[in-house]
């Protein structure tokens, strides 16, 4: 395999064969084959594109380049779910205990955020306790007790995406849709899980800002799920306007166990349930999502989901206080609620000025190198469609302190359209 | 200026600014600019291309690099010539000392050969003695006594094209029309010639295989060269069979000297004229290409061209003694006609098989680091349009020994088609 040959085939538009994706892959991998080498390539696939053939090879390639997990002979069938990621979006919280109290077995490992992208690894780390570094075979301990895990990535799986992402990350390689694919489901397959549910959010604040882009993903990485073995499912949801009423990391975990408490707001219950049946369907513990979301929906108003994550919290050195006691998760030193300039209904809420707003209160990070404050951010945040009256509060701005807050409070009044 | 953020502008069809272009060329060439990033712009102006404007501005980022080469104030007009590349293409080695004799002053850097095509570099490296390395005040001190100086590329000289070409090399970014005008126009604008003309080969053995690609690369060589200054002309010519009747390096010195003294083959004499009458006219000598090429005859057949090629060569160092005896230039060890298998008019000559020949034979290099046999290559061959009858030579292949000649006669006899 000469790479230069491989560049230039996928640059003249050519079909990349098993033998030439595998071997630049595992070359890349070992550092035989040089970064520059792969940069080429990764624009040349961004502007000719891959077949699904070539992006689940290219995947398996991905996936083979470190240790893969395995569930085989577990008696409970296993499943996670996959965001494209969004604004406020603490689905994982509350979908990983809730698919464990139907009867799946969750291995979800998550990412940390970057920009205005939150992660659920950072919300679970102001859980006072909580350990998101677990050993493999932890992980698979804390998964068989409780039924579900959640963990952060280690550099032991799929190491050829850490490696790619970061280079497209620097090369203008990331809006592609096989290269995406390529990266999620490589990670997700090392994770051993044979149901797949992707949520593809779509919209302002979303990486995929047409509805076109975003379906072009979803089927992609379905259809790319299937040809590698796995059952796959996607949902297309919208992250114009952030979801539930907090944006943030405490704030977040707090809705999230409103949300497990059987309460929470509207568009965060229905989701759960509706990502969490899709799962339970793929794994076949439902027959439909019908009757999924309904069984589903009792677990979260029976306690049962809420147990499971009290659990999980614990088994991962978590104290669990919080649960019952928010004020026992790190707090704000200042809260500013912000009033409304004028009285009428919410048309729009902008989730990418609440995402900017949350990173620049301490919440988020700009650089991998961050670090985040996690009592910052956002809560009691209003919802399109609602009625509010002048000086009623819009939202609930939380940092270290004023200073800190007071500077965003203009941006904060714009995101609301009436 | 962010690395990546130029990277997507050209990838999204944008058009860089000057400052973008610069800094980008500047990092590169420091070393502060990773070759991966610069190879991901290079795949992005592959497929969206460049502007003149922009082309423009590379060039003379690149060309800014090194040295630049200054002939202000110098009596003579400067000019020079460069040539895509061919089988057979010895133009350089009569047009300089010509082109001089008419009154310009020629400063000519030129290259080695790699793959089929020859180089001129080479060619002149088997003149006994003959020096192409030398200092850039000594290449002005040949210029000034002699009116030419062929010599060799230097490290000093756009060092960030010889960065950029050897990365394109490996990256599948070589064919790309701004990036080819960037890498020829940075070198020729640095050796400081007012005056350029081009020959852009187009046939099966040439960079560019198509009208079409041919006319796109002239215009964009001229376009650039006349935006930066230089006053600029180009000539597409014939690369389906080789120029001349010879292919290798001392038999085109030798059929070189035929040219200079009035004799040599009827193309290669015709091309002469035709390339140094463009440069004479754009230096002001004559008034227009068809006195020019009146005026540059005479000066072959009365020996004044040739006169001047023997006192370039002295003034490098080399034997002149091959002017007059072509025996003192390197013999090779074993000759083989190679009979017509039939009577006929010659259709054509395939110059990328006899390339390949001459390569085979040891008169080329298919690494940069192989060594050349000099005396190797092709003599008396045939030209389209001959009449030879059955058992007549259509060449000489010319080597070390007998067995390293064999394997090829087969390839030769296909070389000619009736």
């Amino acid at each position: 395999m000469v790479p230069q040959w491989v560049i230039e085939k996928k640059r003249d538009g050519g079909i990349l064969d098993e033998a030439e994706i595998r071997a630049f892959i595992e070359g890349f991998t070992a550092g035989t084959i040089p970064e520059y080498q792969m940069a080429a390539l990764a624009m040349a696939i961004y502007f000719k594109g891959m077949t699904d053939e070539e992006t689940a090879i290219l995947t398996d390639a991905m996936m083979r380049s470190g240790d893969l997990i395995s569930f085989d002979g577990w008696p409970r069938p296993t499943a996670d779910k996959h965001s494209t990621g969004g604004i406020g979006d603490k689905i994982s919280l509350m979908l990983a205990p809730l698919a464990a109290a139907a009867g799946l077995a969750v291995p979800m490992i998550s990412g940390r955020g970057l920009g205005i992208t939150g992660g659920t690894l950072d919300k679970l780390e102001s859980i006072p306790g909580y350990d998101t570094r677990l050993s493999v075979g932890r992980f698979k301990a804390v998964i068989e007790s409780v039924g579900c895990s959640i963990i952060g990535q280690t550099d032991r799986l799929a190491p050829a995406d850490k490696k790619l992402y970061a280079l497209r990350d620097v090369t203008g390689t990331v809006p592609s849709i096989p290269l995406i694919t390529a990266s999620i489901m490589s990670k997700k397959l090392a994770e051993g899980a044979e149901s797949l549910v992707f949520d593809v959010k779509c919209g302002r604040a979303a990486f995929m800002r047409t509805p076109e882009k975003a379906r072009a993903l979803a089927e992609s990485l379905t259809r790319v799920g299937r040809a590698l073995g796995r059952k796959t499912d996607a949902l297309i949801t919208d992250m114009d306007q952030p979801l539930g009423r907090t944006a943030g990391n405490a704030v977040e975990v707090n809705e999230a166990v409103e949300t497990l408490k059987g309460g929470g707001p509207a568009d965060t219950r229905a989701l759960t349930l509706e990502l969490t049946a899709m799962m339970t369907v793929l794994g076949g513990i439902y027959p439909d999502r019908e009757t999924a979301k309904t069984a589903l929906a009792r677990l979260l108003d029976n306690g049962a989901a809420c147990e499971v994550f009290r659990r999980m919290v614990e088994a991962q050195g978590g104290d669990p206080a919080f649960i019952d006691d928010p004020s026992a998760l790190p707090q704000p030193g200042c809260t500013v609620e912000l009033p409304s300039p004028r009285a009428g209904t919410v048309e729009a809420v902008d989730a990418q000025i609440i995402g900017r707003i949350v990173l620049q209160l301490g919440g988020g990070r700009q650089a991998v190198t961050d670090t985040i404050d996690p009592a910052a951010g956002i809560d009691r945040l209003v919802q399109r469609g609602e009625r509010v009256e002048k000086g009623q509060p819009l939202m609930r701005l939380l940092a270290k302190d004023r200073a800190t807050i007071e500077p965003h409070l203009a941006a904060a009044t714009q995101a609301i359209t009436f």
